[in-house]
């Protein structure tokens, strides 16, 4: 293990121009525009695991972005351990915020800044880099390893699932693991037991069957913008509490235990207002954040866009007005009821004058895990290794909607392991990752796998 | 005047190719990038005056873009008549709904199609060509004549007021006449006896410093696209009335005559809805159209963006959101007053937890005319002599603020007298102006300025 240590200390430079190379590809995977860059982004992941010794690499083309699958046996005696990371990254947009080009590895004091070097790249790369520098070294890996890096994880991931399916024989594992949720802060690495599940709908409201004259026809017909805002001021009520009726029936209450670490949890909320510019919450009652985040769903725009919307005045009254929504879930909401029960409310509250759409993008399960198993220790073992403290058990907000398949359709647990931070910007403009902990990362990997293979 | 009129019939492909040269400057004044255009325009207006004999005309700069100013003196004993209209126009976006190049005039059936050919340049260049018709046959003209084409109006001629005051002298005149309302149908004209002002506003909300990942953020933060929602959901109520208080406290009501008017008017609910595409108007109530669209004031928005809106699904909670609005404002309602009106309210529902920030773009007021004068008769008289039909007396939805301030500024009332339809698509892809009613409308100018070169 010391000599795996060494060699990932000794390689710094190298695995910085590496990463610097896959961040570089524009995997943008919303956007059909870049469908050529996410098959690229897909090829360079299998030459990397194909090049740092791994048995056996394949792309898997699906209806859209292909994944990358990828194992290393060593002996049916050792557990097997599939790690699942994602290549597709958000758009990049507003660029006029990027301090340095998105597509370009910049390095500025403690950080590297770069799209999807924290949500996902960076990240993949640390157990890439745990397993070449264990390869290297030792000329074997202590236990059977299986890879998937998906390009659709930030779509919502609509193919992986039936891929799954259909590769149930050679995706056989005893755990999942994935990094791709962050610490509470630098130096406290963290455990998460709760992701949030989504629902992503479109919402498209249709007036008149041109842009009109806002004089000449204002006063008459119903504007789909006001008729559009009517609608979205009836999803949420002045405590933020979403209105669809049956919205909160399936909410699974917290255990003690649970309560504990939300309890354990210690978020400054005058310090999280004012590092967001913030003056309130949008809550009028009293506030948990972490409860909030992890643990109870909610509903937001994402976008909004209708009518003239260039510099200057243009008096019209637009045909057409529409809204993103995502709908973030908990354990035991189901995306499909969710989806339905929303539908059916948007469509009561549309004003008359207007007919409206609803176009549901992506749906994904919540997830609640369990926490005394022999991974978790070992994750925990490995951080305190690496980090020199124990990991808290956290929440997370966000969706990885694989961690609910891989309960329902391998069986297994996921543990979730991440090493960026909540303030790497992710989604936003300068994404970033502290060069030290993505380090840290490739050692605490290398070090759960040794671990592992002990048990 | 026969002659006149023989000239007018004799000169048609010449008149529509030198519309077309006309039409084809994107002289659209909204936005900075056409500002270069938007001057060349304002040549071409001068260049025509001069070549078709007016004495005097002058290129005004201003702090934006400038005003055309023309004059022909025939004797202090003859009426002097100004004649105002604009060479600026609308944006043409969308593009993709146009049929033909919006800056390439297009003849399809009985109609020329361009941006600008109805609102106003089509029009100007009906009084254009009434004048040059008369100069040709009868080397001189029965009036004498002021003509100031501006390139605001579409931004709500922030600079011509200033223009009038600093030129009163040299634009004494009798009465103003201007094309730019619509006549009933095809073969129906009206004269317009009351216009509606304008305030035009723009409200942007800030929540979050940057965009946040919604998964991260959400359900903690106020989502500034849901906080704008909410407060444009309180502009109007379930009735369509505007809920700003006071709004309507200033409004004039009708006359008994001009009651008599509104009831002459025969619009068709059921056509009106169904050649929008609609199955409902806004309005719970009974509803009026002429009253609604002409006596009362509204308020819409024009245009509404926030977050992420291209294709796909990207899940932030936005930094920003935005909305146009404008409010149309009837007698006797004063632009200043419910421009301070609507800052007030609007800050007053404003959610917590964003901030909001109003700019007032623009303000016109509204306008009621007299219609008992010589002027009005004699455009009536002109109108039976071409169209073969007495005018009807009408309203008008839309602004034209210089109504307002030629009656303030110079002491004079306006004839609007116009030759476009309601179903033209002014501020629409597909602009039109039917081209038996453009000739019709340089035959009525010059008649018109024939009678009352006779009174």
């Amino acid at each position: 293990m010391t000599g795996t240590i060494n060699y990932i200390e000794n390689t710094k430079q190298k695995t910085l121009d590496e990463l610097a190379e896959f961040l570089a590809i524009k995997s943008i995977s919303t956007n059909p525009d870049y469908n050529d860059n996410v098959h690229e982004c897909a090829k360079y992941v299998a030459n990397k695991l194909t090049s740092i010794g791994m048995h056996e690499t394949t792309i898997y083309e699906t209806k859209k972005h292909p994944i990358v699958y990828s194992r290393y046996e060593v002996s049916d005696t050792k557990p097997t351990i599939l790690i699942y990371g994602h290549y597709d990254v958000q758009p990049p947009e507003p660029l006029e915020l990027w301090e340095s080009d998105p597509f370009k590895a910049s390095i500025r004091g403690e950080y590297l800044y770069a799209r999807g070097v924290s949500d996902d790249k960076g990240q993949v790369f640390c157990h890439i880099k745990a397993i070449e520098a264990y390869l290297e070294t030792e000329k074997t890996l202590p236990v059977n390893i299986i890879m998937i890096i998906e390009g659709e994880e930030e779509i919502g991931s609509p193919n992986l699932a039936q891929f799954l399916e259909e590769h149930k024989a050679s995706l056989k594992a005893d755990v999942a693991i994935i990094s791709d949720t962050p610490m509470i802060h630098k130096n406290q690495p963290a455990l998460c037991f709760s992701l949030r599940g989504m629902v992503y709908a479109e919402i498209t409201v249709t007036g008149p069957n041109k842009d009109l004259h806002s004089g000449q026809y204002g006063g008459v017909v119903q504007n789909p913008i006001q008729a559009l805002c009517r609608v979205i001021a009836q999803l949420k009520d002045e405590d933020d509490k979403v209105m669809i009726p049956e919205f909160y029936d399936s909410v699974l209450s917290l255990s003690s235990k649970e309560k504990e670490y939300l309890d354990d949890v210690d978020i400054d909320q005058q310090t999280y207002l004012s590092e967001l510019g913030l003056t309130a919450f949008a809550k009028e009652s009293a506030v948990n954040i972490a409860q909030q985040l992890w643990v109870e769903p909610t509903l937001d725009c994402n976008g909004i866009v209708g009518g003239y919307i260039e510099k200057g005045a243009k008096t019209i009254i637009p045909s057409k007005a529409s809204t993103k929504v995502s709908m973030r879930l908990v354990a035991n909401q189901d995306p499909n009821v969710i989806a339905d029960q929303f539908k059916a409310y948007v469509k009561s509250v549309t004003p008359k004058g207007v007919s409206i759409d609803i176009d549901i993008h992506s749906l994904a399960h919540p997830a609640r895990m369990a926490i005394d198993t022999i991974y978790i220790k070992a994750a925990s073992a490995a951080y305190k290794a690496t980090f020199g403290v124990v990991p808290k058990f956290v929440g997370e907000g966000g969706t990885i909607p694989v961690v609910a398949d891989f309960k329902q359709i391998l069986g297994i647990d996921t543990v979730m392991m991440g090493f960026n931070c909540p303030d790497d910007c992710i989604h936003s403009p300068n994404e970033r990752l502290l060069i030290e902990n993505f380090f840290k990362g490739i050692q605490t990997s290398a070090t759960f796998l040794s671990l592992l293979g002990q048990s």
